[in-house]
């Protein structure tokens, strides 16, 4: 065992010389927010600690004192830089008795989500055959929203509905289509083309949600 | 010069030898449709000939005799297995004086459209900001529209448009809003919930969409 | 508008009819446990329903009552079939007062770690410079640990902890470090030539852990 | 009904607020082509208008006025940042009577091939067994061509030929194998040592084909 | 110490237990060559030992005895099924004095070539400006061919040279141009359309080579 | 023939025009080291030449008198920028005997080893079931390690070793298990806490591995 010992201190130094210079193994890519982004994500951060592993905006529920009674905190990476390059990020959902996130898709990445606590209805709807799967989801249930799918969730309970959800990918996108079709200036005429919904109802939910034309 | 020549017999020989067992050799992969698809793509069909790379499907036009007075024809991997595995696909557009192609995602691929003839009023929303970015499209124009992002398209000429739309994938999916919405059985109460759209608009689009509830 | 009552039947009929035959659409592929896997993930089932995408099995809590006081319930292909080529996979981790997740990797995918109830410290150690990485997280908190890195989390609090680890893969892999070395007939000279362990150390933990060698 | 008008403001602002700090999201990633190329492809341009979509450049007829009578007119990224990092391209091909695109290879994209007008002779040769597999093809017709694969178009009918050609990716690259070893310096004795070919045929392609050695 | 003895049975069982059923953790997939190929490769073979994930096949030295003067001796997926999936694969090069490896690409492949013995001129071809890039390398030396781009090597010695290729996947590919060119029935006056060579130059080589037309 | 001739010249200026603003083209992509690195690789350098795509540093044994007996020597992307964004790397064993490469794994690459002198033992762990494959290798024989598996290779024979080691990326990283434990200031009781390893066992192997706590 002496023997060991001895040699061992030999082999830290043979260890430690070839990779010394080995500050350039990926082992992660924290993003550097300030440099633009890339298809693959941001360039590496070049100083890494503990906390960019780390990311405590979602240990607080969301503000849910509005209307729709819900709120979505999102950890992608422009939160949570830690997660670039990792395929993964997160976000925290509140939802208040009779709220809803409506209706999305996230082009970026599938969805995976976990209720903490309350009850949840959601569903996503296929492309191929317009098929609707539906589920009522208790605590520690959890669903999967295929990448690109639409799907909604609402509170389906009588207290509010707490649920994680994870991303497989660090910036999954989020593109709510009520928004995408009233909260712009896409002219009514030509949402009411290509959805053939009637002008007034356009025209209501532009005027609500802020959009014009 | 005779020498090469006489030597060449056996570089044959030499070379077909070591080859002749890499019938394995993956150059492409169409796809055997008679297999269970898999995340990848379709197992590869094990004899292939000239026609698998080949697909006439797209060189009629489609039928506009309809309302939105607009076809798509798909040379998905469905309709065209050589596509399998190498990334792309296409599809044909004919739109009539008037027609449209409703509002929709492909949750699988990007989409890059190519002008053929006739003028085509083309429009994608982002997801981060509902930013629209509208163009009006003439023959051999091309426009481009990022993967799950919602899009549209429309005959914006006095004549017929015809367009090419390529994809980055072999099977891009298309989820069309109107259909996703209307014309399944998702209740009209929760189609209200998630959308904020009036209850009679939602009767009337499941309505004459075929959907219930 | 009773234009638009009109003319949507036809729409109708025209939409359904060219995709129809569009049941090979890929917007998911719910795995077929009874088909052999593939380096992308197992063939696609033909018939889905609305369970294929919901797990009930994270929501009760693990047994902990053993000696390290903890218990992994995986969520991954194998146990949620819907995650199956979609890049994502859960599990529920439940760790008592004084329990420990010991030491490992996973292979195959990124962990997103979502801490629900209790206190969990956790440490993830770079391959680079083998620079360690430690963190107290309350409920709410997440951390990141990136593919492939051996990392740890035990029970830092005064009551049982609860979390939620998604991960970047429908199959992520677990390697645990104390059972790859002492759980199998690895011969005990082989783990000493490797590690550098003492063989006492080496062969009382192989006895423990039910290795022979 | 007024209800629902009344809540929708605050749905407004409070989903504009969690997400008006998410102008990282990635829907796309115009290429900004004054930074370094990426393996990935080009960093993200800051600013982007709906001119970023969209290329005009495929619009007009390529010069056929030279003696292999035909044009290739890219639409990669460098020519239509646009594309950078959706997976997809495109160029025109004008094909003369008696034109030809000589025999190359797009080392990182597959290609698919739409016939505009004319008629084009298609080959492509496998790589496992040497298999020519050859088409004629009209107006409306496609084939692909797999990624990596030597292939030629020419025409082979009575009047000009237009195709489109889509590309699995933003860069695919184009290696015309007569330029590979004639337009350059590799020394004709090396050229004829790889290839076989008699010094004289090399020689005189070198010598007008513009390389040296 | 007794008391983490006495727990550490707990422990295995704990461990063994919920771990028994993760048969499927994909911790690699050696390939079932008995089923049909997949765009990502074959499906995983049921039952795995040591010896799949060795090869003993490159340890002889290939048959140079031919007039091209050397062998390639493949280790793909089809002679080393254990690569299936992992990105990775090899060969091996044997060339006597004088012998050369033909002007080739690998579509599906990198290749990396590290020189066992003996002195190798080899070279690239870039697409874009068709530059070469010579270099004669010796024992030890490596060099780097990228995906789909034409290269070559010869020996440039005094005695037989060797070398190990690996690629970066697991079916790279061969395609030697010239066994594309005139090793099959591709008629020559298409071969001079598409490559300008002269008609006497093909029919020597399609004469010597095997080829047809 | 002097038709063709005359042609030619056209032909070239025809093609090189085109293609001479395709700088563009990512044939390859050199690492410039001198930027940021990104998840795919870093920025491409703007100038490349021959000496970019060859390294030499793996033709010189590496020093073995150590007391393992043993040298890695790696061309990975920080000493060989040319494998920047090819999918693969390499690195030069050299034990001597009675030399050992400890337990570890690369997380970010398979391995594949190539015996080129010597007799290695080599073994891989499972992570599913703890299964251990082992293998004694002599000159010309090859194993591979997949991706993120615990692994070791061993001098088993009466002379020194040597292989060559090729990896499924650019930067595969290494992760060696006493290192990661022993060689930082990971307190002792935290090591203990989550390896069952004992108090001394640890406080050993950090004293002589430079570790603290």
């Amino acid at each position: 065992m002496a023997k060991t010992v001895m040699m061992l201190p030999v082999l830290m130094s043979f260890l430690l010389l070839p990779f010394s210079s080995m500050a350039l193994t990926q082992d992660f890519c924290v993003a550097d927010l300030s440099c633009s982004d890339t298809p693959a994500g941001y360039p590496c951060k070049a100083s890494v600690g503990a906390g960019d592993f780390y990311y405590h905006g979602l240990a607080a529920a969301g503000n849910t004192s509005n209307l729709i009674k819900a709120a979505v905190t999102p950890a992608f990476v422009g939160q949570f830089p830690g997660v670039n390059g990792l395929g993964i990020s997160a976000a925290r959902l509140d939802i208040a008795v009779g709220g809803v996130i409506p209706l999305h898709t996230h082009p970026a990445a599938s969805e995976l989500l976990f209720v903490i606590e309350g009850t949840i209805a959601a569903g996503l709807i296929s492309s191929s055959s317009n098929t609707v799967f539906t589920k009522t989801l208790y605590a520690g249930d959890i669903m999967v929203f295929p990448q690109g799918l639409l799907h909604y969730q609402y509170n389906a309970g009588p207290s509010t509905a707490v649920a994680l959800v994870a991303f497989s990918g660090p910036n999954p996108g989020l593109q709510i289509t009520d928004y995408a079709l009233f909260a712009n200036n896409l002219p009514s005429a030509i949402v009411e083309k290509v959805t053939f919904l009637d002008d007034a109802q356009v025209k209501k939910l532009k005027s609500v949600l802020g959009g014009s034309g």
